[in-house]
């Protein structure tokens, strides 16, 4: 009975150390630091995590290895492995398990980048009146006939000068009274939450004060350090979930924490711990002097914008500055930040835990900024339905017009919601992560060599296409130069259109073998037999293979967006309107989309082009509202509690629409505004 | 730059180790667990920590030391040392400080022994109105046409049952939700906080509930477990300040902050330490099948009497079972608890940092209950009229009733209150520890070997005690069976009333040279040639030498006891009254008053004998009523408010009053009440 240890070293990172017996290759990967893509957290969907083991004696390591050292070979593995590979040490990282000695060779295609994440703050109207606010004192001391306490003190002038009464005080607040009061010379600025509690006391007379709202993504996470006495953004920093290890949907994690014990605390303390470095990095940004800027990712080179900020030139921030913090994610990223067991999401009728709006106080949540400060966490609209939808909102505010308009949010799940100032509903559809990238067979994230635009010639079926990385295009390339990957979210639907626009595949999806009768592009795959079009040509890969769509993944395109245009019309229907008079799509994957191909694609019905807007991160614009104004807070509360879920798999027609939907750009519908951008006979197959 | 360490052992406990370079023996004694009286902290003014520096090769340690291998001799131990004793290698462990290996030898007078304390809750009427409340519940389960949360079910249905609105709720109490009410099938008990919060949700039908009142005297603490919704107390548990090993009463403490950087924290972590193995100890206490039961010392052996609580014969009960605790203590150890710099504490104007009581989640403090508990910290009426004085007021209830009480709470710190429904004053006057046995040349707590009475014959004036420890006085005892160790809190009052009672001292407090003509137990003190009176001959004493008192030490008495006498005698002048209708004393020293010698020794003015009351540990009385009952709370921020705090000190007249309060029983005021008691022509001098 001994917990015996192995040395496990990957390659080519040659990073190397011990494991305990018996976990997988991925765990022990996500143990040293090395990065292997895990999309679907080990339930053997997404085939991503394919490693090589070695065999042989290792002299340079000490080691002696063998196909022998990993648990026995899993049937499902077949699916992403053939009998050759098989042969040559192949397996999926998520099967195997270490039970000796490894050398494990983690295939380019296999590992897991750093995202380009784009989450830059818009430029949206905020009133401000935020719910920290600052009052400064000047106090006389106590005297033998009078020696009333600090508190009562600090509690009389600020009810004499400022009418606030029935004050608390925070135990961490208290704590510095005293010194402060007498530091100060009996001139201190005291900050006061919600004009309940005294969270904040400092000497003489501060202004300082700076909140951060956080969006926390399936995927990313940006946060947004503010001004609390401008309303500016000082600094946008963002970075990977770090729960992505875990599984790249919130049905891996949840997934991952039923099946592995500990897991939830694991993933919890992984996102707080990336919160507090996010927060460190902003803070650390914000010392030299120099003016506000925005980063849109840590690694790229940091470039100063002049967006001025004289006021203040050396701004050195401390975590104590920092008074308040406004949080939105979904409702399982939610419920696995408080710590809450997200089992009951995962399973019909998918209930949250809350929904209400919380204030908790950052040093129970372990978020290192000023210990006595709130942390508002938005409310819930459902269990698909979460905080940042209600953010969504908060931007947008649709309850505030007549326009019926229709909101897309589209993440890992795909959010709607539908209305006007009459009425809100809203509703969630499992688009799967394909319109990701994930899935498909060559899908990757928005990494670098990932192609996320696409043109085909209407004639040649020619592709030009263009990788994150590179700016020239392919046309303007030699092959050598791609180095290419895969396909990302925005390129899967630039694909997606133009496969359609340009007749390789019909409106069912099937390849169009009369068009494409011996063009050297579309072939059958000689081990699957199945019949796939290459985007790519090896010598222009990364990955020593031809890039390629399948009839598989044009498939798994359809399925996410019949979903997504399904649950668009069975709202419209449900309000009684004959269309939508605007189309916003929000979320990351939003800004990179291009409109016309988003309609050719069919991701939604029908609509004017100059309509369909591209709204960015709203969910983290609603969060910056909700922190930089407490009425924001209770307008989050209302439209949690007023915006009507709608669940769409139980609605009667959802199978007909579902299946109606998965043409292009629809069975049925019509498209009158991509006449002339689509042709005719091709639009009306 | 090297730390240096070096090895101490202490005789005769054989404790040894490594302590830094520099610190004093006394420290080093703490560092490795060695009790040694520090009654003032460091000043130099107790002289409680003597102790012997050994000096040569010592073969069975391994260690060679010598008197060089301390710090140099400082003038002020020649107060408590003489130069024969300082040729020993006797030195005061405050003062010399390691710079070498140390045999050290602690004498038995300098040994900190375990004391008795004596705080059982008395049998007082507190109406029952917990804070904490259960609700239960039976919900209908989430569907899919209503999918509701969680929390949002739980609070429909305390509305629709019990009328509750607008709760928040716990983060912890909210991580066991999902969790509970599915383990429950939509059956659970929810705990509410002051109608406000949910703290607790546990599946089914459960009413277990428990609190906890704690009182944190300077010198002891005493915790008692109550039953929530009996009101019953279930435990009572008690043990010696932690602190104390900082200095013996609240000056010291603030003196050992001060100059210790980290000794505030030091502080506070010793005493939560200390309330934590409290509680376990209650806890693990009550598991076993038995009765409640009151342990008055964990040292002693456990009796259980037969007070029934045979509902629930089998109470074993968690952490998580404590919903609910309040707490009082002096103003100082109140600071010292919340972590709040004390120092303004010990400068006049004396001002707390608050007043107010303060409702703080116990996981914030680090007490171990449940962590979503709120701990109530009752309010401070000024900086030396603390929480404890408003549990006493809270037990009591001046306010409730004509008569004209004076409350007197003897500690370390006298506390006084007078007045009754119409008007309520209170003041502090510093009494010194004398009355509690310290500062005495052979004062000491109250622990085995103590003389806690004494009676002095009138005619003979032979001296008859008892000690601490043992049934039988002394005059049913061979000397030998005594073993006695000094004299404590109780002992020196009946001393002082016996003294003066037998004519032994004047009614200035000099010893009467010519009643005791020749008497053998009268004497000069041979070194320092001060008179000095006998109690009890070296072959009755555990410390190889007489037991006496002084002159000097009868004259700390009168100090202590003239400050009592003057703070009353200028609050009944202050409130207009001739004279008090009650005395009430509390503290665990007023338990064990005997009030006839508390009035011959002019503790107090003259009243009625009868009218003369102890009232136990009123303060923690007082705060189990807080814990019992909410609208107590409210009580107590009102006493908080409305008594009028008087500083003494300032008042004109004190200097003249304190000193005619010194004489016994008092310079001029008249005594009827103790005709008959006192001979006349004593009594009238």
């Amino acid at each position: 009975m001994q917990n015996e240890d192995y040395m496990v070293i990957f390659q080519p990172s040659g990073r190397r150390g011990s494991v305990p017996k018996g976990v997988s290759i991925v765990e022990a990967a996500r143990l040293l630091g090395v990065g292997i893509e895990t999309l679907c957290g080990g339930r053997t969907v997404c085939g991503k995590c394919i490693v090589r083991i070695e065999a042989g004696r290792f002299e340079k390591f000490g080691i002696t290895t063998g196909l022998d050292h990993v648990s026995p070979w899993q049937e499902a593995e077949g699916k992403f492995i053939n009998a050759e590979q098989k042969a040559a040490g192949f397996r999926l990282g998520c099967q195997a398990r270490v039970f000796g000695d490894l050398l494990v060779y983690v295939p380019e295609a296999s590992r897991a980048c750093k995202q380009v994440i784009s989450k830059a703050a818009r430029d949206i109207k905020i009133d401000l009146n935020p719910a920290v606010r600052h009052y400064h004192l000047k106090l006389d001391p106590p005297v033998i006939e009078e020696p009333l306490g600090d508190f009562e003190r600090v509690g009389r002038d600020l009810e004499k000068k400022y009418g606030l009464k029935d004050l608390t005080i925070d135990l961490f607040a208290l704590r510095q009274l005293p010194r402060v009061l007498r530091q100060g010379d009996w001139q201190v600025t005291v900050s006061v939450w919600n004009q309940k509690e005294i969270i904040c006391v400092r000497p003489g007379t501060v202004k300082r004060s700076y909140g951060f709202a956080i969006d926390v993504g399936t995927t990313t996470v940006a946060a947004y350090l503010c001004d609390l006495n401008s309303g500016h953004v000082v600094d946008t920093v963002s970075m990977m979930n770090p729960q992505c290890k875990y599984g790249e949907d919130v049905m891996s994690r949840i997934t991952y924490h039923r099946n592995n014990p500990g897991g939830l605390q694991r993933m919890r303390d992984d996102i707080i711990a990336g919160l507090n470095q996010l927060i460190d990095r902003a803070l650390a940004v914000t010392h030299p002097p120099k003016p506000a800027k925005t980063i849109l990712d840590a690694s790229a080179p940091v470039e100063a914008d002049a967006t001025g900020n004289s006021q203040e030139e050396y701004l050195c921030l401390q975590h104590d500055d920092i008074h308040d913090l406004a949080i939105v994610f979904n409702t399982v990223m939610h419920h696995i930040f408080l710590e809450i067991d997200p089992a009951a999401l995962g399973r019909s009728p998918f209930p949250p835990a809350i929904h209400h709006s919380l204030n908790i106080k950052a040093r129970d949540l372990g978020i290192n900024i000023n210990p006595a400060a709130y942390v508002f966490v938005l409310p819930n609209e459902a269990g698909f339905v979460g905080a940042d939808n209600v953010g969504v909102l908060l931007a947008e505010q649709p309850h505030k017009g007549d326009l019926n308009q229709l909101i897309i949010d589209i993440g890992t799940n795909g959010e709607l919601v539908l209305g006007n100032r009459h009425k809100l509903i809203s509703s969630s559809c499992a688009t799967g992560p394909a319109l990701e990238g994930a899935q498909l067979s060559c899908g990757m994230r928005a990494a670098p060599g990932a192609i996320e635009r696409i043109a085909i010639d209407s004639e040649t079926k020619e592709v030009d296409y263009k990788v994150i990385g590179r700016q020239a295009w392919r046309k303007f390339s030699g092959p050598e130069d791609m180095h290419v990957r895969g396909i990302c979210g925005s390129g899967v639907l630039d694909l997606l259109a133009e496969l359609f626009r340009t007749g390789i595949i019909d409106k069912g999806g099937a390849f169009n073998r009369k068009t494409l009768n011996g063009h050297p592009r579309l072939r059958k795959n000689p081990s699957t037999g199945m019949a796939e079009f290459v985007l790519a040509w090896s010598a222009e890969s990364a990955i020593e293979n031809d890039i390629v769509i399948t009839q598989k993944d044009i498939r798994q395109m359809q399925l996410a967006k019949g979903a997504l245009y399904a649950g668009c019309k069975l709202m419209i229907k449900r309000l009684g309107l004959k269309q939508v008079d605007l189309v916003k799509i929000a979320g990351a994957f939003g800004t990179h989309i291009d409109r016309v191909k988003a309609l050719i694609a069919g991701l939604f019905p029908d609509c004017r082009i100059e309509n369909i807007q591209s709204v960015g991160n709203a969910a983290g614009d609603g969060c910056r509202a909700a922190l930089l104004n407490v009425a924001k807070r209770e307008e989050a509360d209302w439209y949690a509690r007023n915006v009507e879920y709608i669940e769409l798999t139980t609605e009667p027609n959802f199978q007909r629409e579902f299946v109606a939907a998965m043409s292009l750009p629809h069975m049925y519908d019509d498209f009158p505004h991509l006449e002339g951008i689509v042709p005719a006979d091709i639009l009306r197959q």
